[in-house]
């Protein structure tokens, strides 16, 4: 079935979902829209999030995917249920996928979680844990000044270090927690930092490498995968600035992405 | 949906699946069947294979199982295909998510596998792998020593040491692999010894633990998920002896598990 994956972010952080896609589903083409004008999500209401991911969704509609991914753990947490009622098409979030990893990984049923005000306030992974394993104990903990940082491209160094390990203080405290979930498409860009921060006795999860895994399953069973060996460009489209998208696009992919073939980045208008 | 899970195996095997099933859904119920008295499959022939598998199957189909786990690697070669097109409750087996977390783990596309004769024969795994991602290189190796070890509750000790270092010789000349699947769901119980054997530079894919996750993305896509608390027993049938699987389960199991509530173990007329 060659048509493309459709993935959807409120602005960056979803392009850690993407390069796990291309590194995990080579023979896939994707079609990027981060919501970067209107980026962050975290903060705004339930209201907001549900209308601009829905805007997202149209735009990315009228692409032909046969697919959506929700790169973005606050669209996951308030539109999740009802795209998947509505949409045709399969549809996957972030945050199951996650949830799942993180059970099992832990040994002991202690799993902190960091994300967005909006992703801890919806209380979504406490509740996609405990639905699976009542006896999860969880960490629940909103980071709200990583978005920002990460957005600007700070990804390492002194300032990256110490607003880390500020934010992660309460985490340190009295808690037995062996597994940490990244309950932010962001996070990934800041793991090695947040590894060492939080000490190598924690596995940290990451729901963007866990997204991509779970979108292979699904696509499978539902016998949409590209079994063809072709020619394409991913495409990337942004509500904001383009030049600015492309320079972070760029500083995460690096040289790293072998098969980030032709890309055209375009100023989307929804 | 409060309906059990069936989970098929040739043997003793598929109880690595059954605890990670009970460890990563708890709130689910099991019926296990294990065709002991024809065990191993990895020699038999394909046709051999596949009635013996349907036989299982039948078998389960009469105690209304809402999913179907097929926790053999080698019928899961041989039949998956076809259970999954003839059968309306959704299937999974072990080979797919085992390929799916390699293609996750990889750092260097150089991924080892080791099986039955049976499974290594079926080239299941390297198809699977190279569907999703071509430039996988594998290195397949049968070990038909590890089967019939297991089976005689041999898991851990010098006997078991030596079998597996011998076995795994031929994967430790000349290869770059920095995964290795156990493709056989009686590999996990060695799990111990392959590591040693192998070295801590090699990450190994337990296709039980994966496949459990699976079943609990597979469940909660079909809305299957069991939501209610409640008390219920597995469900464990053996074709051969049930004293023999009886004190095997009891080792695999040992006081590991803790909810390993009231269990049936009866003796399949199939």
């Amino acid at each position: 079935m060659n048509k493309p994956i459709g993935v959807i972010d409120s602005g960056v952080g979803g392009l850690t979902v993407v390069h796990e896609l291309m590194r995990q589903l080579p023979k896939e083409q994707l079609i990027y829209l981060g919501d970067t004008l209107r980026c962050p999500y975290g903060p705004r209401s339930a209201d907001e999030i549900r209308t601009f991911t829905w805007e997202m969704v149209d735009f990315l509609l009228t692409k032909n995917i046969k697919m959506l991914v929700i790169a973005c753990n606050t669209a996951t947490a308030y539109t999740l249920g009802e795209l998947q009622e509505k949409l045709s098409i399969p549809v996957v979030g972030v945050i199951l996928p996650g949830a799942r990893a993180a059970i099992k990984s832990t040994k002991n049923n202690h799993v902190g979680i960091i994300g967005t005000e909006g992703t801890i306030r919806s209380n979504a992974y406490t509740q996609a844990l405990q639905t699976i394993k009542s006896d999860i104990v969880t960490y629940p903990l909103a980071c709200p000044t990583f978005v920002p940082m990460v957005e600007k491209g700070i990804l390492s160094g002194q300032l990256a270090e110490r607003t880390v390990e500020e934010a992660l203080l309460p985490l340190k405290i009295n808690n037995e927690m062996d597994t940490l979930i990244l309950g932010c498409t962001h996070y990934p860009l800041l793991k090695d930092v947040i590894q060492e921060s939080i000490g190598s006795h924690v596995t940290l999860i990451s729901s963007s490498e866990e997204t991509a895994r779970e979108t292979s399953a699904i696509l499978e069973m539902n016998q949409l995968l590209n079994d063809v060996e072709e020619q394409f460009s991913h495409q990337f489209y942004t509500t904001g600035d383009v030049e600015a998208f492309t320079s972070l696009t760029k500083r995460i992919f690096d040289s790293s992405v072998d098969n980030l073939k032709t890309v055209s980045i375009e100023k989307a208008i929804i």
